[in-house]
């Protein structure tokens, strides 16, 4: 046989090796897992990240830009990946990683998960799917129910519908709530007379259709950032974002939305959608949805409702009433990686009305055929994995009664952190959880009482001061590694001004109030480092000017 | 203990076991995978899909809408899983799924997705990713220069720089060329004196400022269908998606192209990009990229290249110069679970200025704050999973000359195929593969030579039924779940009109040149059923009168 032949023969054989999952794949796949997770399950039960390393020596294994040439063995992979990558990973899962909204998953998600990467298919046609597209579209009826409680022979005509869809799956609530305002906005926009509409003639002719000079969504200040991108992306523009200010608990002030709408109409530009929010980001307040549907109603525009982080409340028996009116908006968010607790990248999007997507349809020629029960012809997305496995999972391994569980354990928890602030002499609460999230502060009792009596430019210096003290604290937790909380920067009816907090998601069921306890011990701790301890001093220094 | 606080506590207890992995992980947990892929792999080595059973059938086991009430054992919901979903699943990694752009994946990636699954990054933010971040921007230096070339100097200043990206890490390519089209239109729109910029000020202010009444994007008919997705959600309007038409050999017709140009002048329409396809979906050709290059450059408007298929040829010392010219794009979209054999759910676009996704910056409060690393500062989507690691993977343990073998024979394959139906007396090649995608059709020896000698309305009868034919032959052979080709609608050199034909795309190194002898011989067997012989019936009876 010729040399170049052989050499080809012998590629190829290496090639069918690579693809082929090795005979005793529990061994050997096995191996490979083992090698990688072996020695780490052992510190991430100890550190939220290992031995801090600075990002920038990680940064020196992750430096070239060049492919490498020749093929590396997987063994030599492995451990370049135990070392400077999981080692360097953040251990999203730790009881006292509090910061974020992620948690321990249950841990028949990891087999499953397995199982659909597995099976890799492809969700956007049947023809890649099968089985998977009934299912995704049982997960959205469950969802749409969860929300809309239709009676029971609602369903049968619409789950299964070739021509409809009752909500998007969709890689994150980012996704579902761009989705959302573009289904709101192409049906403002529908086609009308010789107006073709919006999805057809595009933004520019539909305001010369109705004559109008813009569009705007109104959202609290609270709104999640992602519908500035719907707003930039849908060609709405961020001025046409209008956030409207919030109460002293962080729902949006339904006075100021009427001024909003009011300043809107005199400058011509058309209310597309209110946004309420259940379950906002940094504080987990439910804005009054009630109140909202009614004045979405009276104007005659599309009522969304970001329930990203909040929506799975409606599990709880005792505390489903706090969501009161979700089943009055068009559409609704939820995510999966969130409160159903699945994995990183699910959300979704349910609409009331089952014809409300079809304002988004499209088809092709090779695959979305009209009359196909393909689920692409109904998303944003296009290629998708079959992550509606893991909350189908979820659902029935589960039950409501599970998830149930979760919902209230993890409200009970936030009000015991909350009463351990109020308690603790050295913080202060500055938003009260309604939910599962709360907002605080270092602020030692001290310095509160001369708060009480600063003058405005005393109390803005103080503040300014604490807010440094946070950023630091916070950052310092962080590099040290044992427990994890977040900041932000709010309006809090403590100051006028916006300030720096601490940000605590309480969610992960491992979490115990011991965590809790650890978690303001170890800030009172690290306060006595120096360069917050020089911070604290000079507002010491200005407290004592503020006695009258 | 009272009897509702020996609930409360059976209660969390059971949560805790929920949501704790196993002492010994290795034994349960793989335990439950067994069980659920144990005897499945053996159907999947020889069949697509299983005993097919009608989709009705299968949906009676996803009917319910209601979230089940009460939880449910894991062995019981892993049964319900083998049998109504596993079996009724699509093995898309099989020899003879031919079809549609799976293929099998290196066995390494199944550990390493389960890795990424357990560590639960995710990517919008350092602080729940950390050493992922980098190992991100790493991913999307390599890419780009793999398509760029950049010299080795270029990358250091900005591969890590905080404020900006070199390309965006995607769910998959439709929001990819979303992403890619926003930049471009933000771009055309930026902050010019008095005007700040489309992204704050909206589409109809921006078309006012420039006095247009439209923007356009340009694209040949094989445009990939989330151009019109991409149009209708940034307000250009689906009119404005201007399909080019193409030659002989699926490649935009670049008189055509100028004359849409001047047509869109007319009306006062933008071009705002014009998109060059490197790999069409439907046929795997390449556009004239140099040629596009230098019209856009003429134009001075944004250039495009969706490489989502074909990208990776550019890896191939044999074949790279096919793209010539993609170097010149102002960005380019490339899919990770196409030709990069990553799990579904990754693509990603680069852009050629590294400070182009600044066009669509974003910051918030809690994340993303100014000058963070945080990578959800230039993306569409906010919270992802670490996907890039498997492209790291990829990239690493197959090296370029991995991934070169791979593309070297595909496109090896397709020649192979494609004179194996230029052979065959009953087949017709519809496309010739430039790449490793063809088109065919079934078309008898004795029909294509009366088809030369037809009038016009015997070849639009003949045709027609043809059209037929394949459709069936199509249906039937995915039905019987031994091998599968998809079908698609095209213009081809055949006939003036559109023709429905049979797509093929050979990207799994373990098809072999039997593989595609089996699918004709299948094919030829499918013919002798009943529905199908009454249309050839008809057909040849059609031909009789063709004869001059």
């Amino acid at each position: 046989m010729p040399k170049n032949r052989e050499a080809a023969r012998a590629n190829l054989e290496n090639l069918y090796r690579i693809f082929t999952v090795p005979e005793a794949p529990d061994s050997t796949l096995g191996a490979i897992a083992q090698a990688i997770a072996g020695d780490v399950a052992g510190f991430l039960q100890t550190h939220i990240v290992a031995i801090e390393r600075s990002m920038e020596e990680i940064e020196t294994h992750f430096a070239s830009a060049a492919i490498p040439e020749e093929p590396t063995y997987v063994s030599d992979y492995t451990e370049f990946v135990k070392e400077h990558l999981v080692a360097q990973s953040v251990h999203t899962a730790a009881p006292g990683f509090i910061g974020h909204m992620t948690s321990a998953l249950p841990y028949f998600m990891l087999p499953l998960a397995r199982l659909m990467t597995a099976l890799n298919q492809n969700l956007v046609k049947v023809e890649t799917s099968k089985a998977f597209t009934p299912m995704e579209r049982q997960v959205l009826a469950m969802l749409h129910h969860l929300v809309y409680r239709k009676a029971d022979d609602f369903y049968p005509a619409w789950i299964h519908d070739s021509q409809h869809a009752l909500g998007a799956f969709c890689s994150g609530g980012t996704i579902a709530n761009v989705t959302a305002l573009w289904v709101a906005r192409n049906r403002l926009f529908a086609p009308a007379g010789a107006f073709r509409g919006i999805a057809q003639e595009g933004l520019g002719a539909a305001l010369r259709h109705r004559g109008a000079d813009g569009i705007a969504v109104l959202v609290s200040e609270r709104g999640h950032y992602s519908f500035g991108k719907a707003a930039d992306l849908l060609g709405l523009g961020r001025d046409n974002l209008i956030k409207v200010p919030t109460d002293n608990r962080n729902r949006i002030d339904l006075n100021a939305l009427r001024s909003e709408v009011e300043r809107l109409k005199e400058k011509n530009i058309l209310p597309l959608a209110i946004v309420g929010i259940a379950g906002t980001t940094e504080t987990g307040n439910i804005d009054p949805l009630h109140e909202l549907a009614d004045y979405a109603a009276e104007l005659g525009c599309h009522f969304h409702i970001d329930a990203a982080w909040g929506g799975p409340t409606l599990f709880s028996d005792r505390h489903r009433q706090l969501l009161s009116g979700i089943e009055r908006a068009d559409s609704v968010t939820i995510d999966a990686h969130k409160q159903l607790y699945v994995p990183m990248g699910a959300g979704m999007v349910v609409f009331k009305d089952p014809t409300a997507l079809s304002a988004i349809e499209h088809h092709a020629n090779y695959i979305l055929r009209h009359g196909s029960k393909d689920l692409g012809s109904h998303t944003l997305e296009g290629s998708r994995p079959g992550k509606a496995l893991l909350v189908h999972a979820g659902f029935a391994i589960m039950g409501r009664k599970g998830y149930e569980l979760l919902i209230d354990l993890g409200i009970a928890r936030a009000r015991t952190f909350a009463d351990l602030i109020n308690r603790h002499p050295d913080f202060e609460l500055t938003s009260e959880p309604e939910l599962n999230i709360l907002t605080y502060r270092y602020c030692p009792a001290k310095i509160q009482q001369a708060l009480s009596k600063a003058s405005p430019e005393q109390r803005s210096a103080i503040n300014w001061l604490l807010d440094q003290v946070c950023q630091l604290l916070q950052k310092n937790q962080r590099e040290a590694g044992k427990t994890f909380v977040s900041r932000t920067r709010l309006r809090t009816p403590l100051y006028d001004g916006e300030l720096t907090v601490l940000r605590v998601v309480l969610a992960n069921p491992l979490t115990t109030d011991e965590t809790l306890e650890a978690v303001l011990a170890e800030q009172c701790e690290l306060v006595k480092e120096s360069e917050i301890q020089a911070l604290l001093e000079q507002i010491e220094g200005l407290c004592g000017m503020c006695s009258p």
